[in-house]
């Protein structure tokens, strides 16, 4: 079985207009309605292709979707105008999940904004878990998206949030989303983000003090696993003893790199128990590569090409692993 | 022969003291001299070792020394300190490879300040070539040192200083120095910005512009050939084919990374053509692995141990590619 725990919703137009509204607006209008039904999402289509579709194409059994990043203007004012749209984000997940229940479930925005307290999500969490019956969530490390003003995620403003993950045995996708600064693409930030989420947490005491705490560090952990030697050398525990591999293991990490130089090092660094299957399809990788015609984020096949992993470990991270952080899956 | 061409100063307490009474006096007391002598500089030691002795120990035959880049302060004002503290650094580098010239060449630091042209780093660019004889520069792609303000590589700012490099025919070490912001620690600011850097060169006509610029990318590239994958895909030509790699090519990468996995992704990414011996020793990597025993800095053996490099690419690696980019070694 393939599960695919790094998808994000292929949504039509509705929401788009939705949220430019929001934002000519500034919310004056009111919340409105988001104008997505099951009928509009049924149309909507992927260069021409359902999601499905795009998901059969490759193999994928199980996607669990997620906002699409980048549009989460979680840097927007005013605060409600960014809960409404990540409201109406998540409705749509949840009318896909509905709509495919044997392809799709639902990995929830949050509605955060920069300056305020995590707190002010969790309303919309209780709704993802409780009404909605999604199996995980997503956490923006940046939701200045570039101001670089709210604390890494090693500090205790993200305390609240952590004790309700735990509190509720989901697990977060940390994902960058957009970019305010000129310097770097949205791309870029991502990957800028993550980094800074991992280091911040592994020179912290977050999994001492949250032991249950499962994070999954998108795009395989950024700029991480890569430099892990300085790492090893700087993070240093008191004794200055090496912990830096130790405490990597405490994060879980997907799969959204799509050359096998890349999957190999990550796998050999960070562990194949620690990873999960994801690969943003469709997304940043879906363009094909002209060197061999195929998909860059078709990851399976590249997954499966390395030969030291054994079946087992090929198991754990196409679903196995997948199972275990998400444990709101098999539940249903 | 080994030549590591990204290697930092060791200097004694005297430039340290220097520093202080410039940030402390914000420059009232004028210039003064900054007290580095042929004697302080022998009395110089690295943990109880000189300079040579800690590169002798692991085989290396010289050394490109540049400013240690966290010190540069290129974001305090007024720029006048900036400037005086980094003739001070490239004073001292000039005295070390006075010293012992069969071991030291001089790389420059530039001093940069954010907000102002680099035109402003002309006149100690000039002494540094012309009177210093150093054979390459170094460059903060952040003078803010966090503001993230300054225009990314990519961009005309930079133009005129590129211009100057291929005119004197030196290279330049891309480096990032320290870090205000409280999100990363310099290291990470570093890895941070050498992937900034790169995304806007590749993602620019730097390269149409002046294809005789020589760039040496610091710690392999940051996170950039790590997330190839996402580049290929992203970083298309106008045609939708594909150029990152081609374009990758178009810079060089140092070897500091500490550990075989990365260098291996390196090497088949950016190409061993394209890979130069640096090491940082002694620096962020002079920790002893408490699983092997070894420096993690001690990166000759590791890169010998890649066992598909042939030995024509391992001398590339460890002594040519540097004879050709740094032209102005040959010459001495």
């Amino acid at each position: 079985m393939i599960i695919d725990i790094h998808n994000h919703i292929v949504a039509g137009g509705e929401l788009g207009a939705y949220q430019a509204g929001l934002i000519a607006s500034r919310g004056f209008h009111g919340k409105g309605h988001h104008g997505v039904t099951e009928e509009s999402i049924k149309r909507a289509r992927w260069r021409g292709h359902s999601h499905s579709d795009v998901l059969k194409e490759v193999g994928t059994d199980w996607a669990f979707i997620s906002p699409r990043p980048y549009t989460m203007m979680h840097s927007e004012k005013p605060e409600k105008i960014v809960h409404w749209y990540c409201e109406a984000v998540n409705d749509t997940i949840a009318l896909q999940c509905k709509l495919e229940p044997g392809r799709f479930r639902g990995v929830g925005g949050l509605p955060q904004c920069a300056g305020v307290s995590p707190k002010n999500t969790f309303d919309e969490l209780d709704r993802c878990v409780k009404d909605l019956g999604f199996v995980g969530i997503m956490i923006n490390p940046d939701p200045g998206e570039g101001d670089w003003q709210t604390p890494a995620m090693g500090e205790e403003y993200w305390y609240p949030l952590y004790e309700k993950l735990v509190q509720y045995d989901i697990p977060a996708l940390v994902h960058g989303a957009s970019c305010r600064n000129h310097r770097e693409s949205f791309h870029g930030h991502f990957i800028t983000e993550e980094s800074v989420a991992i280091l911040s947490l592994l020179n912290s005491k977050v999994f001492e003090d949250f032991p249950k705490l499962k994070l999954i560090i998108s795009h395989g952990g950024g700029s991480v696993p890569y430099q892990a030697g300085r790492w090893r050398s700087q993070l240093r525990g008191p004794n200055d003893t090496e912990n830096f591999d130790e405490r990597l293991k405490k994060l879980y990490f997907d799969t959204a790199l799509y050359n096998v130089e890349s999957l190999d090092l990550l796998f050999k660094i960070a562990g194949p128990e620690r990873c999960l299957f994801g690969t943003e399809r469709p997304g940043a990788g879906s363009k094909k590569d002209p060197r061999t015609g195929r998909w860059y984020d078709d990851v399976r096949p590249t997954i499966e090409s390395i030969s030291w992993l054994s079946a087992e470990q090929k198991a754990q991270i196409f679903q196995k692993n997948a199972e275990v952080v998400f444990s709101r899956f098999k539940a249903h």
